[in-house]
């Protein structure tokens, strides 16, 4: 009790935390309970200013060296380095992560995917050859009167580069518009191998390497566009071609998707072979017969995060929140079992599941938890972990103790779209395409395109910024691209809906009236922004708006990120060529030369640049800002003037 | 001047900065010249106390979080994390670094060492055809009848999955002792390629992914392994293949050896490539010609830090001092150019180059410094680098201003022992062995062997942990071993020579006075390090010490480290079976899980541990007791009683 007094004093009201009302009721039900969630413990955490200044180093150990935000020219760290040597190499380090994170995902699916063409895996195979055939198209490798298990192996041993390319253009340069590509090259920034640039960004950012925060940001360009073009395309790609790429899908979203009668189990991480597995056992006939007996009417198999996005995205499987809801949900005491991968697993979770008698396995090598029970998940013999997790889950429903409340908060929204399936949706069947798309910007129906994404996170009220921001910017007929938590927060909303195009402008409206598309499209994980970057190149392939993604009139936003991928994805949409603001807190120094390399230097080289707002109408003003500026360079800003133009005055457009 | 003034209220006299004489007096001339060093920085930078225990995480942007290293388990991040999680992924983007130097160090050696065998570079070639033999034979290639290039672009590919394997064990598992080997595997900790390993850290470490210490510490064990036998051990066997492997050399150390009347040329850093092509532009007729020209009497090369170690052990290159010294020697006033390449070079280095007109040079793309010329070292086209280079220093000694003053002290050493010549020097030029060596430990003369090695830093007085400690080790009759840093200090000590016998206990004394060896043998550079493991792997298998590293009487010393590197190159001693000892500092909170899991729990597991003292006696006794732990488990303890035995008695002896 006396814990639970202590926890009281610094607690921010529930609804202050979140605008999620189903997170908010958990949130009162666990302080009643005496549990504490990341929400408390955000709120008793002071985070360090030196540190948030990026302006502390502790890459030696003649340090940590703390520098001072407020002058920071006026002291170096004990070897020399600089503000802008400390900020930069920090900001490495975080693409290295975020990178890292993405690369080994993607290595993993193509690991398996290669496993799966050479035979020796029978549990999975290629489910979608359109995308095989596509894949292999765009890595130039023959396909005509060949076996598809032999392409794959082809598509298998070529973007197995991504990964280990020691020299030379990684796989996926062939996919990148030709002057953005000319862009790279002329920077040295066109990746190699994803683990070599890790490498290189290890090696650099160690004490007395690289001190030269231009050099440095250079090699976060090639480590970051390894990881975007490279690591999470490859999981994208190789995704779609096992599992099927994603068609527009209904699907539910939030807590009342739990079912208090059935076994409810939520699979929570970022890789689909896990849950894509569990899918199989909890519809085998033998657990469903087993829950029955259990008492249960059924298995209620619900995804949280990215991975669950990425389920919703093809499968339609319901969704019970995104990262910050992670714990809450367990208060709801109706989670039977709850099955991890990797990523944005908070420790955490460990606590509170246990207080709500919730059973919580790991099951991926390189993420255990102290404490958590691990049941490791092997591809090769996938049902022996996932039938485990649901018989533990069945058991824990047969004992269930302790009051169950469910929050009644769901919304029904449209999910699954990809860089195809807009094609298809603007083209018609026949002649799947982005003329239209492009057609309709270039007119100014549509006046841009905007990419929202990230996570939630307890130093802003969750889902907030990523809400206001796209009302703003759908308002302002800007065609909003989603993924991952963002997409999450936005279908809590309610707003993954056709219907939403009465939130929209006029413009946007119509064309959203003509084709049945929402103002807003869900993609998918986070990993899947690779589905951005290829639908940006097709724009750009399209013709009528500029030849690199730098001149399209787009803009990217992560308004309420979190993590190091984050920093990761950030950096490669900035060296793709979009302008990309981060909201909530960003680790940098204001004032220096590395903030202006990163704010407005790189827009000077050919690549976007970074962006930064508390505000979630200021920021989508700032992104309108750009993509007005992209217009006038296009020789389209005229158009918005008079929308309704005939094709002489299209032809009149000069396009460059 | 009052920046001067303002210098002198905060500083430690000079002698309580340094034991290396050359080195304070350079201090006191800084410090006279109004000019700051590493020393002064560091005297007015208090560390982060938080950082110093390893008790803060900046992984995501919901921090940084941080603990009370007090009451460590007070506290838990935002996620939730723990004090044992937030240590153990510390620790390992620490590892990550550091092996990542090594690597991209062994990348680039073996990189240009297939760019010669496939004969597309005539700059290098292959000087040491017995070393290529050797390193063929323990990678079972066959080599009868074959053309060396044949043979060394074997070496190549092979060793290429040093770094680029993704799956399986890496090539130099084949020269790990089998007991040794054995431990790995069931730790699961035999390295995959290097690259790879260190993305998986970054990957491991990102936010709410491994939330496990001891998990996160083995892929710290596989990553580290990945270097010392894998990314440093490649850097030297390939550097031995094209340069030669060392053989005893005498060699002068300290600041004496920069001559008034030449033209002085520095080279620092840690690749033997530039440092190899800049002898041959400085020993160029046109090149000494006009440093005649220029007044000088001639050009003197001079190396510094780790490549000078590796060229002083090579061919007798003088040296000028260890990491502490690199800003101090400039205000000599007398070294015209100094050429860095990549690690351990300070930032701080470029004002001070600016306040004594030294012509100071980056030259790897990796490593550039703001302000600071970069010249790019290309190895198809040595020359065109390093003639620059010494073109620019002979302009500056024309144009010498200001007061040059060098210190007297230099000190003749012998260095260049390699794994090799040690076999050579006891078993003689027809029965090269490690048995004399094997026998007199068995019988006690030698009680053990230490290697004692690593980086100075200003958080103690430079050297002065390194003389005490080895000095101590070598009268209790423990040879030592040197790499580095360490063995700059020694030597600057006068120590490297078999008169500092003398120092030693009798047994150790009688030993090298039959041999003709001193009591501290100097191997090279800090990626030589690996020249100690394959002296261990010789001992194990050479018989009578046990079956695995872990086995032998021996122990390792880091006293005044201070880099990330040395903390990878620590725990891949403690991986490999060996007590390792650090000194000055530890990134770690005491009385935690992790830190008992690291200093206890890991040899309970077969392999080493670490240790730390700040007192350089203690750690002596902390390492001896060790040998003599590990005498005891041979059953050899008793032979110290009776140091002289004849056959029979050794045959008695019960060696497991």
């Amino acid at each position: 009790m006396g814990e639970t007094k202590e926890l009281k004093k610094k607690l921010t009201p529930a609804r202050d935390c979140t605008t999620c009302e189903a997170t908010a009721q958990m949130i009162d039900k666990a302080r009643r309970d005496g549990v504490e969630l990341v929400f408390d413990r955000a709120a008793s955490m002071k985070p360090c200013p030196i540190g948030a200044d990026s302006a502390c180093c502790k890459h030696c150990s003649m340090g940590p060296c703390r520098l001072n935000a407020k002058d920071p020219y006026g002291k170096v760290g004990v070897c020399g380095a600089t503000i802008d040597t400390i900020q930069a190499r920090n900001f490495a380090r975080m693409v290295a992560s975020g990178a890292a994170a993405h690369t080994d995902h993607g290595m993993s699916i193509l690991h398996l995917f290669g496993e799966v063409v050479k035979g020796h895996n029978k549990d999975y195979q290629i489910k979608d050859i359109q995308k095989l055939l596509q894949v292999a198209e765009t890595l130039e490798i023959e396909t005509d009167g060949r076996e598809y298990n032999d392409i794959g192996l082809d598509i298998y041993e070529e973007l197995m580069k991504t990964y280990t390319l020691v020299e030379g253009e990684f796989p996926f340069a062939k996919a990148v518009p030709e002057k953005t590509l000319e862009t790279w090259r002329k920077q040295g920034i066109v990746p190699r191998g994803a683990m070599r640039e890790i490498m290189e960004i290890m090696h650099r950012t160690h004490m007395g390497v690289d001190q030269d925060y231009e050099n440095i940001v250079n090699q976060c360009s090639r480590t970051a566009l390894s990881d975007g073009w490279g690591g999470s395309m490859v999981a994208t790609e190789i995704s779609d071609i096992m599992f099927g790429t994603p068609r527009p899908v209904m699907a539910e979203v939030n807590m009342g998707v739990l079912k208090e009668d059935h076994v409810n189990i939520i699979v929570h991480g970022h890789e689909p072979n896990l849950f894509e597995s569990i899918m199989v056992s909890t519809s085998d006939a033998t657990m469903v017969e087993a829950a029955k007996a259990a008492g249960a009417k059924g298995i209620n198999l619900v995804g949280m995060c990215c991975s669950g996005a990425e389920m919703m995205s093809r499968h339609g499987v319901p969704h019970a929140g995104n990262f910050m809801s992670t714990e809450a949900v367990l208060v709801t005491g109706a989670v039977d079992a709850m099955a991890v991968d990797v990523q944005c697993i908070k420790q955490g979770l460990g606590k509170v599941a246990d207080c709500y008698g919730t059973e919580l396995f790991t099951t991926n090598p390189r993420c255990h938890i102290e404490g958590v029970k691990h049941i490791e998940f092997d591809e090769d013999n996938p049902m022996a972990c996932t039938d485990e997790v649901v018989i533990k889950a069945i058991s824990r429903f047969k004992s269930r103790k302790g009051d169950i409340q469910i929050p009644k908060n769901k919304n029904i929204g449209i999910h699954g779209f990809s860089k195809e399936y807009i094609g298809y949706m603007l083209g018609g069947t026949f002649r799947e395409s982005y003329v239209p798309l492009n057609e309709n910007i270039i007119n100014g129906r549509i006046r841009g395109v905007a990419g929202v994404v990230g996570c939630t996170q307890p130093r802003t009220k969750q889902d907030y910024m990523h809400v206001e921001l796209v009302k703003e910017l759908i308002k302002n007929d800007v065609l909003v691209l989603q993924t991952g938590c963002s997409q999450i927060a936005l279908a809590k909303a309610g707003l993954l809906i056709p219907e939403a195009a009465h939130l929209a402008g006029d413009g946007l409206a119509e064309v959203c009236e003509t084709v049945g598309m929402p103002p807003i499209l869900g993609l998918g994980s986070c990993v899947d922004n690779s589905r951005i970057l290829t639908a940006a190149s097709e724009m750009v392939r399209t013709g009528g708006l500029g030849h690199s993604i730098a001149d399209l009139p787009a803009a990217g936003a992560a308004p309420e990120w979190m993590s190091e991928k984050a920093i990761s994805i950030g950096h490669y949409f900035v060296a793709s060529g979009v302008y990309t603001v981060f909201g909530t807190t960003f680790p940098i120094t204001e004032g220096t030369k590395f903030h202006k390399h990163l704010f407005e230097e790189l827009e000077e080289m050919g690549m976007g640049k970074w962006g930064f707002s508390n505000d979630p109408i200021e920021m989508a003003h700032m992104m309108i800002a750009h993509i007005d500026k992209k217009r006038k360079q296009l020789g389209i800003d005229k158009a918005r003037e008079r929308v309704l133009m005939d094709m002489a005055d299209r032809q009149k457009l000069d396009v460059a």
